[in-house]
C-alpha cells in the first residue's frame, strides 16, 4: 500500500527522523520549492540533553518534547506521517514503512543513534538505557520502585543492592545523570524514605577510559571528577564492565559490585535502515558520507547527524555525535538540496564548534567555548540558559524554567511518580 | 511475609487508597496518637476531575497528581507502602497485599470506584474508560493515533469512523470531555491535519436518561445541552448503548453509529476487596456503612467516599459519589477514630453540599451553589478557580494555571503527544 500523500509538481524530499538534524532540515526547507515528507515513529521532537532530568524526577517528559505537527502548522507542502521506516529501495527510489511505501526524489536519513551494548553479556536485557522519552520514564519508575522495594526486603545485602546506582559512561549523559542521582540522595530521597539509611545509597560512575568528558581540557576533566566526588559519587576510571546478571556487575579488573540499578550510557550506534550497500556503513554503524552528507555510492540519499560519518582534515575520525553537528548539517543540507535541484554547485559542510558543557548538580558545571573555559556557578548559569533557549517551544521553556526555579529553591524534585511501573521483559531478575 | 512496618505502642490505622477520602483522612490523623499505614497501588494522589484535560492534550498528567510520600514528609508515625490489597481477613485483623500481610487495629477502605461496563457486550474490551491517569493517557494516545490513521486510509467510511467520537454518560465527566473534544475539533486539530475534512469529525454525547447533569436544576441542564450544541456536539438523550464491536455502536432504539472511539463514562462501581460479608455489599458494589462510616457487621472496618453507602433521611439512596463527600467523610472519620480509641461517643457524618459545577469549553460553565445558580463566563472563571485551588501542591497549581492561560490565549493544546502508543489487548479490532 502506498502512503497517502498528494502528488505535486515539486521534487519530493523524504526525511526520516525529527531529531535535531531532521528538525533543522525541515525548518530550513519550509519556504523552498520542494515537497517535504517527514516520517518519525514518534509524533514529537525530543530534546535529548534533558532526558536525564526526566529520569530523576526533575522535569515532566511533556515539557522537553514538542509535537511535530505544531512545527508544520500552515506549511502546505509539508507532510508528516507517524510510522517507522523498515527498508530503503534505492533502485525504485522508495522506502517501505510500517504504514506503507513512499517514493522519494531525495532521501535524508536522520534517525540518530540508539544504545550500543557492544554485545556485553546481560546488558541488553538487564541494564537501563536512556536514549528516548520512554526509556527515561522507565528509569524514573525503576529508581522509585527500587526504593519502595528496599523498604520491604529483609536482607541487608538485597537492600544495599536496591540502593546502589551504577552509571556506566563518562560522557556528558553519564556525568550529568550521576550528578542528578547524587542530588536525589542528598536532598530528596531521605525525606521520602526516613526508614532507610542513606549512607548505604551508593552512586558510582564507571568509565572504561582514563577520563571523564574526554572532549574537554584537562582542567575541566579534573574539575568534573572533583565535583562528582564532592557530591558523594564514586568515580571509577579504567574499569570495563564485562557482564551483568541483574544483580552483580562484573568488570575486567575483577572489581565487582552488586547493584539492582545499572544505567548504560557508554555507547551508541546508528539506527540503521536496511537496504543500502554495506560499503556505505562503518563498523560503528554510521553511514559514510561525502562533504555534502551524501551517502557513499548514492546520488540522492543523504545521512545527517549522529549517524553520518564524514571524514575531514579537521575530523579524520568523523564529527562528534552531538546536537550542534546534526543541526548544522541539517542547515547546510537544506541549502545543498536546493542547489542540487537547480543544478548549482554544492557547498561543503563545515562544522563550527561552539564548545561543550556539562552540569554536575546544583551550582556547578564545566563549560568550554574555544580556548575559554570556566566552571562553578557561572558555568552552571550558562548551562541553564543555553539549554533553556534550545528547548523547542515557548510553553516548554516557561514550564522548564519554573520547574528549575522550583527545584532550586525547594531542593525538591516533584515528579517522583511511578505512572507506569517498569516491568522487565525478563521477569526472572534476581535482586 | 509480613510488610516491614515498625511496631509502636499506638493503635494502627490502615488506610487503603489515597484518593480524596484517604488523603483527607491521612492528613487529619497527622497529629493524632495513632500509627497510620497507607497503602495505594499508585505512589501518587490523582486529581480526577481534570483527567479529561489530560486525555485531550490540555494538561500534563504530572501536574494533576502528587507524590504521596511528599505529603508524609516529617510525620514519623506515617508509613506509606506501594502495593495493592488483595484480601481482608477480619478475624485475624490483617490484610493481604501484593507485598505481604499487614495487621490493623482500624481499617479504612477508600479505594473509590472503577468503571462499570454493566456487562454490555464489547465495552470492557473495546471502549475507553477514563478513571485513572494511565487510562487518560491511553485515551490521549488513541485520539491522536486515530487521526494519524485517518490520513492513511483509503475508504471514506473508515476515515469517518476514525473521526467519530462518542462519549457515553451525561454526568460531569461526559459533559466536560465532550466539550473538550469539541474544542479540539474547532481550534486545534484542523491545524494539525489540514488534509482532513473536519466537517466530518463528529462528537456525540449519549445519555441513557432524559437529561444531562442530573444533579443540577432544569435551567442549568438545558443550558448545558445548549452549550454543547453550540460547540458542535450532538446530544442524544434516552439512548441506551447495548453493544460495541470496536466499529459499530448498537443502541436499544436502533439508532446505530459507526465510531472508532467510544469513551465510556456512564457508570462506576466500587473497587471491592475480597473478604468481607456479602451482607455488607450493595448491588452497585458499595459497602453499607453506619452513620460513622463503619461497615455493617464490623467493629473496626470503615469505608469512605464513593464506595461507602450510607442511608440518611436526606440521602435515602446514599450520598452522591463525588469528591466533597469523600473529603468530608475522611475529615469526620479522623475525629471519630480518635473518639473510638478514647472510648468517647462518636459524631454522625453530616454532609454539607457545597454545590456542583461543570465546564463546557472556553468561557462557559454551569454552577450551582445552594439555591444560587449561574453560568457563562462567570461560571467558567468560578470553575477554574475552584479547581485550581483544589489541586494538591503549589507547583502543580502554577503549572496548571500557566497551561490554562497558555491554552486560552493561544487556542492551542500543546501536549498532543503519543508517548506510549495505545495498543488494544485484543488486537483484532476492525477499523
Amino acid at each position: 500500500m502506498k502512503i497517502n500523500i498528494p502528488e505535486v509538481h515539486l521534487p519530493r524530499v523524504v526525511i526520516i527522523g525529527c531529531g535535531f538534524g531532521g528538525l533543522e532540515l525541515s525548518k530550513r526547507l519550509f519556504d523552498a520549492p520542494v515537497q517535504v515528507v517527514l516520517i518519525d515513529k514518534n509524533n514529537y521532537h525530543t530534546f535529548q540533553p534533558l532526558l536525564y532530568q526526566v529520569s530523576t524526577s526533575g522535569l515532566e517528559a511533556d515539557s522537553i518534547v514538542y509535537p511535530i505537527r505544531k512545527l508544520f502548522k500552515g506549511h502546505k507542502n509539508f507532510h508528516y506521517r507517524w510510522g517507522e521506516v523498515t527498508r530503503i529501495d534505492p533502485e525504485q527510489k522508495t522506502i517501505e514503512t510500517t504504514i506503507g511505501t513512499c517514493r522519494y526524489d531525495y532521501l535524508v536519513m536522520a534517525t540518530g543513534t540508539t544504545t550500543n551494548f557492544f554485545g556485553i553479556e546481560g546488558l541488553a536485557e538487564k541494564s537501563m538505557p536512556m536514549k528516548s522519552v520512554v526509556e527515561a520514564l522507565n528509569l524514573r519508575s525503576l529508581i522509585l520502585q527500587n526504593f519502595e522495594k528496599a523498604l520491604l526486603v529483609e536482607s541487608t545485602e538485597e537492600r544495599d543492592a536496591l540502593m546502589t546506582f551504577v552509571v556506566v559512561g563518562g560522557g556528558p549523559t553519564g556525568v550529568e545523570l550521576t550528578g542528578a542521582l547524587c542530588e536525589l540522595k542528598k536532598h530528596v530521597l531521605p525525606n521520602d524514605y526516613p526508614e532507610l539509611d542513606f549512607r548505604k545509597m551508593r552512586v558510582i560512575l564507571i568509565e572504561s577510559g582514563d577520563r571523564l568528558l574526554s572532549m574537554m581540557n584537562e582542567a575541566n576533566r579534573a574539575k568534573s571528577v572533583r565535583y562528582l566526588q564532592e557530591l558523594g559519587a564514586e568515580v571509577w576510571l579504567n574499569v570495563k564492565v564485562t557482564r551483568y546478571d541483574g544483580h552483580e556487575i562484573t568488570t575486567a579488573s575483577g572489581k565487582n559490585i552488586t547493584a539492582a540499578n545499572l544505567i548504560w550510557a557508554a555507547g551508541v550506534k546508528g539506527q540503521m535502515i536496511e537496504g543500502l550497500s554495506q560499503d556505505a556503513i562503518t563498523p560503528t554503524k554510521r553511514y559514510v558520507v561525502d562533504d555534502v552528507n551524501r551517502v557513499k555510492g548514492y546520488d540522492n540519499i543523504f545521512a545527517i547527524g549522529d549517524m553520518a560519518y564524514m571524514v575531514t582534515d579537521e575530523y579524520p575520525k568523523g564529527h562528534p555525535q552531538v546536537a550542534p553537528v546534526a543541526i548544522q548539517q541539517g542547515h547546510t543540507l537544506a541549502k545543498n538540496i536546493q542547489h542540487l535541484i537547480k543544478g548549482e554547485p554544492t557547498k561543503s559542510f563545515d562544522y563550527f564548534d561552539k564548545g561543550s558543557m556539562a552540569t554536575i548538580g546544583r551550582n556547578r558545571a564545566v563549560v568550554e567555548v574555544g580556548k575559554i573555559s570556566f566552571g562553578g556557578f557561572v558555568g552552571w548559569v550558562t548551562w541553564l540558559l543555553v539549554h533553556l533557549m534550545s528547548i523547542v517551544g515557548f510553553r516548554n521553556r516557561v514550564v522548564t524554567l519554573f520547574n528549575w526555579l522550583w527545584n532550586y529553591v525547594s531542593y525538591d524534585r516533584n515528579i517522583r511518580l511511578i505512572i507506569r511501573p517498569f516491568v522487565r521483559k525478563d521477569s526472572e531478575v534476581k535482586v
